[in-house]
């Protein structure tokens, strides 16, 4: 038995992603989507302007929580506690439909050049909203853009790991997201 | 005058970055940059198979550049040791054509969500070229993917650097790129 009961802005993203691994994202329809939803085509325009918002939304909402997470963070926290902040601020928002999300999205990605073309925007996004978000604490230049980019890569490494093990868990990504930043940290002693 | 003189395919390369720019990359059509660059259509299709393809045969050559580099660096390098020889094998590669292409590639990026689009694939596919090269290498994941995303930092800054400034001075891009990985290296540093 499912362990939340998905809404239609839930159910909407689901059917969409199904779909585009299935058919690829330019043969996909709103109509298609809606009706895989279970909604109306008009209950899909109250929520998304069209096929695109939908991936567009969550990317934005993301880079918006990172960032106040990083702005909100303590003043004399380091630029790596800063995105420590930013990381949980994030992951709190992100629930088992993020979870369940996962797999499923990575095959979409997986199947479709333009779904690797708006995920790679995404990720370059993400990490500019950091990036420019530690900028405004006064992290200088080269440290602020390779501070963003372990942001993003421990997001990513933390969201894999979480979506991908025992879904069933109860364990937040912000666990996996810290600790892949951790590990990062780790690996930065490394580079010779 | 000119301090080089640029072939059909170069030409081609300008004249569809310049239309891009002007007019954007969906309008824009085979015909008119074969026009622009004062060449026919079938001259066109000797270089590119299409529009897309103009844009990504230079990134498949520059990820193969910067992982021969790595792959070929001393085994005794460290992991920026060997992006290092990456960043210098292509930059090897770029020539006065890529140095006055910069800012015009700059503009037509930020004219085009679907350059955009494009531009962050490049950069994500490019980290992921050296992230694999340093695999190979047996650099730990970790390790690799952060060296490998350093390795883009400096390579995206350095290329601004050099092909924002004064470009009849007659420096070559490595010099560019590996300030700016050393650069990146210090900042590692400072990262807390």
């Amino acid at each position: 038995m499912a362990r939340w009961e998905p809404g239609a802005r839930e159910r909407l993203v689901v059917a969409a992603v199904d779909l585009f691994t299935e058919q690829g994202y330019d043969a996909t329809t709103v109509a298609q989507i809606a009706e895989r939803a279970g909604v109306t085509k008009s209950t899909f325009f109250r929520h998304f302007a069209d096929k695109r918002e939908l991936l567009v939304a969550g990317q934005e909402t993301l880079g918006r929580l990172l960032a106040e997470g990083i702005a909100e963070a303590p003043a004399d926290a380091t630029p790596l506690q800063a995105v420590a902040a930013g990381l949980e601020r994030a992951s709190a928002a992100m629930g088992p439909m993020n979870r369940e999300l996962g797999p499923r999205l990575k095959a979409a990605v997986a199947a479709s050049a333009e779904l690797q073309e708006r995920d790679a925007l995404k990720s370059v996004s993400l990490a500019a909203a950091m990036t420019a978000a530690l900028a405004a604490r006064g992290v200088p230049g080269p440290t602020a853009a390779l501070a963003g980019e372990l942001g993003v890569l421990a997001f990513k490494r933390g969201y894999a790991e979480w979506s991908e093990g025992d879904r069933e868990a109860d364990d937040d990504l912000a666990g996996y997201a810290l600790a892949a930043l951790e590990e990062l940290r780790a690996a930065s002693a490394s580079l010779g």
